[in-house]
């Protein structure tokens, strides 16, 4: 009985440890506050520096603000980690020995930010110009002065590309060493930085720069701070990601455009074949119909069940919030769906539409698909289903614009773009002991629930460490689960930001 | 025997009269070849002029060109139509009296054309700038100075916006007038001219103005000078058109744009929505599956079907020149095809394409459906099948952006723009005497076959002048038919601009 007693007590004893807020969190939170004004000035200065693919320059503009960055916080051996290809965004690198640490841990962050098409962003936003607004433009915010005197509050946004995905992450991480520093602590273990630059890109370059430095990125545990944290606004820890990979499908008709009313109904509309087409990929629940696009999958370990089970079920808050009164597949949930691989079209176009409209029957089709993929599946395996899936439609597949022979020989003919872009699941297992260091430290900055992911729905090139470095990752994001990454009016509350400080200042203290 | 000698004499004589070009023909033609440079001159300034609807003051400018051109040639009571609305593009009215004569023939082409995206022009290209080519982009043609000795090849092309639809109807008719006038000639009947300002826009103002100016365009016959020549090159006469209407389709899902990791498929995708849509509403063999769509149409008249029978077969040179190797619906002829209603796609838009795309579950998905009307159908009965086709489907309906309160109720939303651009079909009888003096005075022009198609697969509203002035119609188109007319890179080939002259010139010589 005694001896049960102890166990009940020394549990206890360890729920308030972990589950209270420590000291050195609040010691951090502090400084969050006293420096919120010049935290928000650095913050939006290094927003408003176009980062995209399409201009190189701008993203070697992002990599030397970074290092100033890190200079001026003290981090050494600040440099650029290159690829051997001239102009490819290089990777930052900073790093914090720890007299007496026995691990190190890397941080991750990316700088580089998604395409952007400015037509599409409110109208009083500009992708590039960071704005503060009181709260989130479809939460009736209004545009607000960034405030004089440094008071900031949680529920403010500030919108621009990158504001959340994943400017947000390199800002938390540096501001949560300089907290760490200035407040008089010491980190637990030597500190390691990486930021890259073409993330949003499918990090092309990202294996070369592993292997190449691997000897510089040798750590115990790699924290991915990317993503948002959970739809009900609780902190979570993910242990996995779905891998990603795409396919541009471009139908082909007349090789001019047509007047619709003198060949309309004779003459094919590639807006009508790919419509056949796209349609033929999914049945009436959602489901995909591609043949054995639900192989391959390694289920969910017991313990992941469980911790599935525990997140807090937000399907009817993200439905009222998203405006939607049907999901996809009914009665799957959304904990569900992202152990599931998907397909989605991420863009579709043919012709002109609204204003620009005209009678024609346009020359081709063309539709971006998006495949998730999850444990099991293999990108370039799943790409093939697709592939095979179209060929059975009767279609002839080629790679580029149809030649007049191919023209003259194949009645439907659709060109197949399966790109190089891909990237395959991975899932850290829950028990190993730094993990559940890991999770210690994120409970020690909230008294909330912390939610236990086995699976981000989104994509990161997780399994590359792996691959080249033999090393552990888990990731940790901060944003905003509303933030519009990946799209217009991308933003970032402000209250995720500072958290997130102290999220990353929390790890940093792991012993 | 003799009989039936003399009846055979007497229709080889009419034979040579109207299928050898006709000394006047020949007239207008040495008019034609000798003032080529300055009738280019005059066309090419005409197309400088920005003449889309979204450009008010820019068809008030080709208003105004087109009176001075009319000037020039003595027509007379030249003036501008206006609806009772300001800003609405007038239609520019002329007439010439010809002493004696007991027929009036009012002459109709439109000067406004569809709208430009000048991003899908070749890039040597602007759609206001036209410039001379040694023949078709896609036929290896390449750019030439207007030449300074007025020595132009009937193989040559102008590119621009309305180069054939229609400012080429305009030139013909004006230029006729001129040749006649200028050789000496004088009109066989009294001549009217109506340039309309709004036939792209789906003539609005149309019956406004028929009404309003009822008594100044009572006439014998109109002629429509509008669409391509038949495909093989031959000249036609058109007895009828397709009717025309279009929808607007918006598919809504998520209020804000999702990450198509973070979401994908959990999320309802409005691209994948609209593609089942549409795809349900075609079968495998082109055949449209809504219910009803075939039902109402008044069959051909064996002097119809007859000349159908007639008309050449370009099927398979199309086939060859489009660069397709099947059409919509298998075994139907082009000019079966075109006898028959049709739902066409004219644009489909969703989340972004090519370099633009990103990962993204778009917030709305829309397509704009162009519907192909034939006699008996009824413009409005039409779009009602489609949206009762939509509504069977699942759909919930709305004319407006949902509101919160419908996006909680439905499952899937729709937001369906029928709008007020609809026109029924037209066709005239090919037994009337006057129309079978039109068939003689085109066939006077050509030793080749004149085509004579029962009805045009594209649409003009002539179902209002039968409507509001009781009249009757005939068209009878110039342009090449390989003309991009709706689309980008218009043109008009330079022979057919020549031979539309000639033959609006025989048709004024009409006694």
């Amino acid at each position: 009985m005694r001896k049960y007693f102890f166990f009940f007590f020394l549990s206890f004893l360890i729920g308030q440890l972990v589950s209270a807020q420590s000291p050195r969190v609040l010691t951090i939170r502090k400084y969050g506050n006293q420096n919120a004004g010049n935290i928000i000035n650095e913050f939006s200065t290094f927003l408003s520096l176009p980062n995209v693919a399409a201009d190189p320059a701008g993203q070697q503009k992002n990599a030397a603000f970074i290092m100033e960055m890190m200079n001026r916080r003290g981090i050494q051996k600040v440099q650029l980690l290159n690829a051997s290809t001239p102009g490819v965004p290089p990777v930052v690198y900073g790093e914090v020995i720890v007299p007496g640490a026995k691990q190190t841990f890397i941080f991750y962050a990316h700088y580089d930010g998604q395409p952007v098409n400015p037509a599409q962003w409110a109208k009083e936003l500009d992708p590039f110009q960071p704005k503060l607004f009181s709260n989130a433009l479809d939460k009736d915010g209004t545009p607000i002065s960034f405030p004089a005197n440094g008071k900031y509050n949680n529920e403010w946004r500030i919108y621009g590309r990158s504001a959340s995905d994943d400017k947000a992450g390199v800002v938390a991480i540096l501001d949560a060493y300089d907290a760490i520093n200035k407040m008089g602590l010491v980190p637990g273990c030597n500190l390691k930085f990486f930021f890259e630059g073409e993330e949003e890109a499918g990090s092309p370059h990202l294996d070369e720069i592993l292997e190449k430095y691997k000897s510089l990125l040798q750590s115990d545990l790699w924290v991915i701070c990317d993503g948002p944290v959970h739809q009900s606004g609780k902190k979570q820890i993910v242990f996995g990601v779905r891998g990603d990979t795409h396919l541009d499908l471009t139908v082909y008709a007349s090789k001019r455009p047509l007047h619709s009313g003198h060949y309309g109904n004779w003459a094919p509309n590639p807006a009508m074949m790919l419509a056949k087409l796209l349609a033929s990929m999914k049945d009436e629940n959602g489901r995909v119909t591609i043949k054995g696009f639900y192989d391959d999958v390694i289920p969910l370990s017991p313990s992941e069940k469980k911790a599935l089970d525990e997140v807090p079920s937000v399907d009817e808050q993200m439905k009222k919030e998203l405006g939607i009164s049907a999901i996809e597949m009914p009665g799957v949930t959304l904990s569900e769906a992202i152990n599931q691989p998907s397909l989605n079209i991420n863009g579709m176009q043919s012709g002109n539409v609204g204003k620009m409209a005209s009678n024609q029957i346009p020359t081709y089709a063309t539709a971006v698909l998006d495949l998730r993929l999850v444990l099991g599946n293999d990108w370039k395996r799943q790409q093939q289903k697709v592939i095979d899936h179209i060929k059975a439609q009767g279609y002839y597949i080629t790679e580029n614009e149809p030649t007049d022979e191919e023209r003259t020989k194949y009645a439907k003919i659709i060109k197949v773009i399966s790109g190089q872009d891909g990237m395959n699941a991975q899932r850290t297992s829950m028990d190993l002991p730094i993990i559940q260091k890991v999770i210690a430290a994120v409970k020690a900055t909230s008294k909330d629930q912390i939610v236990l992911q086995p699976t981000m729905g989104g994509s990161l090139p997780l399994f590359l460490f792996e691959k080249y470095l033999q090393a552990k990752t888990i990731t940790v994001p901060i944003a905003n689960h509303d933030n519009n990454q990946h799209a217009e009016n991308e933003n970032i509350r402000i209250g995720n930001l500072f958290d997130g400080i102290e999220t990353m200042g929390s790890l940093m203290m792991i012993k």
